[in-house]
């Protein structure tokens, strides 16, 4: 018998890759000037620090590196996290759970929570890798409205009292797609109703400490008294997406339940990235490596920021006060597919906002990318966008 | 609202959590003479090489390394994986994909393949590891009879026949727990029944480069024409698990499902773990790394194997040709966890074998591994096992 009659799980029936994903293949030519991705810069990437830190962890510790270890985490990281939760993010964590990367913590969640047909409230646009998760854990998206200052807190409000929902998925901080930030009062509303109604909080908050402007706002997770925040941490932007570590913080109950499904997903997080991670907590090294990496993204994001200025009547864009994105909508009638088509043409390339919507459409939107490129590039690949533009109108 | 009111997914109605992994808590006291977990030797976690290999990669290509990496995999290790299967595995691999620990192979043809309900067709008892991970899945599990050689292939044929299965997962080579070997004649069969039902077949082979008698067989992969057969490939027991290193090889169709789960799974397993091992199979380091482990590990296994042949009359055991485990049998009016409570206090542990079996019972069955001990260990804890099961009789 041939393959052919091979009938794949009814979870993917929704589900076709990551749109995002495909791009970066195609973006993968010699000199395009990509907004497209979500990668830190390379110069960002501490390559030097991390061989350094390797070797000592390594001979310091070598074989119960290289041995198995627990799933709940590798010791040395989460007495580490358990000290830097508090002081970095203002929050005690009854339990802490590091994660390969936290796309796993999003995974294991979904994993402990989601039957097919639970709801899930999410921004619309959202990080379209959390939302392909949650479609393969067949949960049902409803897509709550956006404004200026994050998710609209009356409609979210709204839609939990209409029907039972299980979670909302939030990015409150330099949201992707969009840049945007959750208001410090909202934060603490979407607490309450988590609270008051019984509703699971997925905050997932990777970019917090790239801010350029602005102050901090704490955590949902610290306005939380019952547990029904989770935390998603990451140092996949301050540190290095290629090490694959990231942290779930939360109530001790749920992180057993995904403790329990990570010992069938991967056993555990490598213990050698996890002692990576662990070295730059415990050494102190974050603060000085975000404070290089931010002033350099600030820059970049000033020099979108100042090209965007440049752009035709019409076109609307976010100012975010950190990140990595910029959220742009062009005039209706334009559709961004085809500009990626004729921008690819020109070897500038970026990410069509369609994919980032639970239904799609919005075609006359993109994101931009600034931490992947150089002034120079940003400079030169806004201009032949800006231009694009100019001559479809 | 208090969280006592908050509901897990159903997948985990039947799961509590690997009973291995609870064990190793217990067991992580000072002194005890651990046979229960599957662990190599520290002397064989190349601790040295890895740091030296660590710097290397880091130095070499340490941007690469740290930046995101793609789903599909570190391209050097792809590469060297593509050239290694045929040459080490007689068989030629359509598609790879890296994943992080071949745990993750498991969990991703599940995520790929099988719906709540569909049966997949186990031997009884198997790892339980991956038992939990098809429970997740709500898998109908269906134990399949256990020979000397292996699983029996007639009874596999009549199951299939009997109902639609969609899955046969199987441990061909020195079986977990059973530390059994499939013959070379019922691969065979095996490739040829799932090709004429239409079944997969998980291959799970993360112990064959561990042999210490006998001649090496021939996968079941390498009988698979159609591409039926999904290969599991570890780096867990011949480099180190604690880098979370393996592989899928089979079908591309098959295989770009599971990238597309990996996708949302952890994006891609750590490029910097996945450049460590690029560089053992790279430079070769394999030979002589596997030749002298499986040294120490065969006059290991032959002290547990001496140590057992003096155990009273009606404990039967297997003889292993290689791998990490010996499987006891004790008789029938013993029971295993009885006797591990009594170990325990006289600090021996090892896994109770009820705890491998789909339906549990087995009560006087037992897993010992001789990886982890050193020979003195293992005639001091195989003496105190058998003192203890002989004051029981």
């Amino acid at each position: 018998m041939n393959l052919s009659s091979l009938q794949y799980a009814r979870r993917f029936d929704q589900v076709s890759g990551s749109a995002i994903r495909e791009i970066f293949k195609v973006i993968a030519q010699p000199g395009m000037i990509s907004f497209a991705g979500g990668n830190p810069s390379l110069a960002a990437l501490p390559d030097e620090k991390a061989a350094e830190l390797s070797s000592l962890v390594l001979k310091e510790n070598g074989k119960a590196i290289l041995q198995y270890g627990a799933t709940e985490g590798y010791p040395a990281l989460i007495e580490s996290l358990k000290a830097w939760i508090p002081a970095h993010l203002g929050f005690e964590a009854p339990a802490v759970l590091p994660v390969t990367g936290s796309t796993q913590a999003m995974d294991l969640l979904c994993k402990a929570m989601i039957n097919p047909g639970d709801r899930i409230i999410v921004e619309d646009p959202s990080f379209l890798g959390n939302l392909q998760c949650m479609k393969l854990y067949e949960a049902e998206l409803v897509p709550v409205d956006s404004q200026e200052d994050g998710l609209d807190v009356c409609h979210l409000e709204r839609l939990i009292q209409a029907q039972k929902s299980k979670m909302i998925y939030t990015i409150p901080t330099f949201q992707n797609p969009t840049g945007k930030t959750l208001s410090l009062a909202k934060r603490k509303i979407i607490a309450e109703l988590a609270c008051q109604y019984g509703v699971l909080v997925a905050e997932d908050d990777p970019y917090r400490d790239l801010r350029y402007r602005g102050e901090a706002l704490p955590p949902i997770k610290s306005f939380d008294s019952e547990g029904w925040v989770v935390y998603f941490g990451s140092f996949s932007k301050i540190i290095s997406p290629g090490l694959r570590v990231g942290f779930m913080a939360g109530d001790a109950g749920i992180l057993r339940k995904c403790t329990i499904g990570k010992q069938s997903s991967d056993v555990h997080t490598a213990n050698l990235t996890q002692a990576i991670v662990d070295q730059f907590l415990r050494q102190d090294l974050l603060p000085d490596h975000i404070a290089r990496i931010s002033r350099d993204y600030a820059a970049q994001c000033d020099a979108m920021l100042e090209e965007l200025a440049r752009f035709p009547a019409g076109v609307s864009y976010t100012r975010p006060e950190g990140g990595l994105f910029i959220w742009v909508e062009l005039p209706e009638r334009l559709n961004a597919k085809d500009l990626l088509q004729q921008a690819i043409a020109r070897k500038v390339a970026f990410v069509p906002g369609t994919h980032f919507y639970c239904g799609g459409e919005h075609e006359n939107t993109l994101r931009l990318n600034f931490s992947a490129s150089t002034l120079d590039q940003i400079h030169e690949g806004m201009t032949i966008l800006r231009k694009l533009i100019e001559e479809s109108l």
